[in-house]
């Protein structure tokens, strides 16, 4: 048994474009003397599809191109390919998530995803049908236990608690598999790989059985998928593994040894393939602009914003602009040019100082005789954010915001002021993450990309006097300590206390501000996942809502709006 | 038997003033001599709770809220309330969606709802676990057929096609219920009134036993419930029936008669009843503001949120202020301080030519050489757009976004323009609705509130000499119709050609529109739902997709970003 592993980036939607590219795997497999190709789950339109699913006619253009896949496929070779299908009966959802066998010019065998993700990012039970029996492919004398990525995630045997009743991995054991095989869309997130190798690892050693994973790879907006698609021997041992962030074909002959895979990834070196496949994904897959926009403030997260711009697209591909105001340092300004002519990209330097005093002159008569404040610092943010919009719109660039995770968490950000932008590059990073980052980034290229003094100067938002991200934030690490707490690890206020031994208001307060915070993240561009839990459509908040930690025996109302 | 229908406006999160307000109308239904009080769907914690569920706090905080009511009731009054509560087996998601029943200090019955909806703007199969078993709740010699809101709507024998492989209703029938109570959260649509009183009919009719269902009033960010609870007798007739759009407590008696409920509602009156709580609840649940701010074009979109702003909050309560640019027609200054006048709002004027001109100068050496567009006519939105989020900060108001749903549809808006904003008003209402809508209000208020010249001019985004909305789009009519047969009506290009004779080429043009302007509307205000498929959560479409019709046989290419 010689089979291909086929790492594709599908488009969302661009059917005749996946189709196209299956073929054109498929042909390469041939040629390297596969007998069968696998391709990733729903990779005739991409993943995640989402309510394109509900369109009568995309489901029509999937079953389209499953025909030109059955009608294409090269002489000898079989596939294993992920579509949506039709629901026949007349209950339950319209359709199925299903993985089906072609050879010899036809649908040999369907399988239909049992377990359906519906939490974090996932919407699957919105759109289909789960199916309800398990079935081995018996297929040129193998008997294959197909099943489609969470089938595989249920199978924990130490666990205490299961998300699903079923264990279609279990079934397909016992329904008498000699080789497993998963095809998934399973999105990255730091660590993701070695969670990956840990529960096939534990399939292999329970049933004693080999397993091959094929796994999408790309960025469909927010989501990132790395690829790690991989063979592990009955024993459990990784046998063959694809790279993370490109594409890649991989040929497994069952007659033949081990192959050596690297042990895992440094954190920074995985956030960096992550987020420059985010933006190289976003800028073509979408095909409608000219270059990428970036706005440069002298801080750390708009010159890591900007080289990773750079690294996604080219530098020619690249502008950046930097908007100093009268609170801007000189510092920030040389830095900004530093960081553009180290990463060799056309640059401009637009004083905001014009706008700013014409909406002071226009809001005078309303503002007569209040006190200087956010509204004024928000003014400042937005005509940056208007400057940019107005380049971008001239030109066709897309303007990448640049806020991170941390400062998206607590609001400390200005809707349609630094928020604007199409892409959010770093909305699901830390700051502690993106001065690794920038570290990492000027060693892999062996000088100071990032300019030194943006790495060492105390952040600030330079929108009044001598302000410092100190002067309302705690320090980052403690911050981040928090909110790592808090979003990813779903605790809430005393399990946090206990956990990082800060003081309770100072945890609350934070909690708060995170809760009171929803209406502007609502708002904020599609940021790139690189962890468990990002802010958009992985964690839906209610913007209107008055949750009490009193209720729970907690102190403090928490009042958000 | 006598039954108190409490038809209650929770807010979401607030389980301490939720617990107060349901011991309280517990109390007027004991004082009038009820013998059970129905409390709506989720009523501790306010629908929809969306991802607060995922925090163990609070579940705890509704498990306590749940104590307190148990505590808290008059003596010889039984009540149902609705309550997450916890899944103990370790297996399934981790809660339930509950109606408990409660009497003499104690949870007499706990039904689990088996109907999950995971469509539209609801995502129950992310949060609860189904109920996999019926059972009658024997309750004081009568037996009850307790069921939870989506449990009633598999029901239809006529139907060919089913959701759900349950029906509750029928099961509950089959075990010998002698009446059916239904606790919902289901929101308002256009229609859903008569809707509701169908499928209620039809299961009264199909078993011969009475119906009560409670159903959730108010708005809760951008789903509006409209309460509509109502008692129907074994042959059906609607015998009791609550108001919409406020809070009610109506009592049955099943020893007396029916009383006379009204046969429905005009389109522009619930309309008006769902905007103007849309705008009050957001206002007064979040409790972030002092005052609401509407930019005033003159235009139709202005005019009427504005007005609904005054009838929703008060007259004292709503700041308007007009922006005119060199584009901006005399009247439309005159027609915007007409409607302050006629509202009685505090109102001010200013021009936004100086921030124009600045923003004209700033970027005249990279505009330099380029022909006036686009970039120049949003740069104008977006002054505005900074001078209300000006005013917005500096006085702590809501600003509230005019943008119908044509508009939306097309992105005939500009982002951080006049796109800004805390809450869309209109989002879900397309512009020959807004014109009804205004038509209405001066009808009801009997005197020109919205200016005559305001519904009279051709509708003009003003950014541009001369600029008129049919110079970009189709006549409003024809664009309606064309936006409803593809959103709501979920159908593609050829049956909507076939449904509406319209060209080919214009409606192909329209639906091209739509999915390319998914990244304008990801970053919009959240609006409120009126319609049964509003922009926002109920409508999640990629942004980074290339869908071709063509790949249905059906012509071009789509393409968005």
């Amino acid at each position: 048994m010689k089979v291909a592993l086929a790492q594709i980036n599908p488009t969302v939607g661009d059917i005749g474009g996946n189709v196209d590219r299956i073929l054109d795997y498929a042909r390469r497999a041939a040629a390297a003397g596969a007998d069968l190709a696998v391709f990733p789950e729903l990779c005739v339109c991409g993943y995640p599809p989402l309510d394109l699913l509900e369109n009568d006619s995309f489901v029509d253009s999937c079953e389209a191109g499953l025909a030109r896949i059955e009608a294409g496929l090269p002489d000898g070779l079989a596939a294993i390919v992920g579509s949506p299908i039709r629901n026949p009966t007349p209950v339950g959802k319209r359709i199925f998530n299903a993985a089906v066998l072609i050879d010899d010019g036809q649908r040999m065998a369907t399988i239909h995803k049992a377990l359906l993700p519906t939490y974090d990012v996932f919407d699957e039970y919105r759109y289909f049908e789960p199916g309800h029996e398990r079935a081995i492919v018996e297929w040129r004398g193998h008997r294959i236990g197909l099943h489609i990525c969470e089938d595989m995630w249920n199978n924990e045997e130490q666990a205490d608690y299961h998300l699903y009743r079923e264990n279609p991995v279990d079934e397909l054991a016992d329904l008498g598999a000699e080789i497993f095989i998963n095809i998934s869309a399973s999105p990255f997130s730091l660590g993701k790989h070695r969670r990956r190798t840990e529960v096939v690892e534990e399939i292999c050693r329970e049933h004693g059985l080999p397993f091959i994973l094929v796994n999408q790879v790309g960025a469909n907006t927010e989501v990132v998928f790395d690829g790690d698609s991989r063979v592990h021997a009955a024993d459990g041992s990784l046998v063959r593994c694809a790279p993370s962030f490109e594409e890649a074909l991989i040929i497994w002959d069952s007659e033949s040894g081990p192959e050596k895979c690297p042990a895992g990834y440094a954190e920074s070196e995985e956030l960096h393939g992550a987020l420059v496949l985010g933006i190289a994904d976003y800028f073509h897959k979408t095909g409608a602009f000219s270059k990428a926009l970036v706005g440069l403030s002298g801080g750390i997260d708009s010159a890591v914003t900007c080289a990773l711009a750079v690294d996604a697209l080219g530098s020619d591909n690249v502008v950046g602009v930097t908007m100093p105001s009268r609170y801007s340092s000189e510092g920030s300004i040389s830095d900004s040019r530093d960081l553009a002519e180290n990463l060799g990209i056309e640059f401009h330097n637009i004083p905001i100082e014009p706008a700013v005093d014409a909406f002071g002159k226009m809001l005078e008569p309303v503002f007569h005789g209040t006190q200087e404040g956010i509204a004024e610092e928000n003014i400042q943010a937005r005509s940056r954010g208007v400057t940019l919009m107005g380049i971008s719109n001239k030109f066709n660039y897309l303007l990448l915001s640049t806020g991170n995770k941390s400062e998206m968490s607590v609001g400390y950000a200005t809707l349609y002021g630094d928020m604007s932008g199409g892409l959010a590059v770093l909305a699901d990073v830390y700051k502690t993450q993106v001065y690794d980052l920038a570290r990492y980034m000027n060693e892999w290229a062996g000088r100071e990309v990032i300019p030194r003094s943006t790495i060492d100067k105390p952040p600030s938002a330079e929108l009044r006097p001598d302000q410092k991200d100190s002067d309302s934030l705690p320090e980052y690490d403690v911050l981040d300590a928090i909110l790592r707490q808090y979003i990813e690890g779903q605790r809430d206020l005393r399990r946090i206390v206990a956990a990082t031994g800060y003081a309770e208001n100072l945890v609350e307060q934070i909690l708060n501000l995170v809760d009171r915070n929803e209406y502007k993240r609502r708002q904020a561009a599609p940021g790139i996942r690189v962890s468990t839990k990002a802010f958009g459509m992985g964690r839906r908040v209610p913007i209107v809502m008055r949750w009490s930690r009193a209720d729970a025996g907690i102190k403090t109302k928490v009042q958000t709006g």
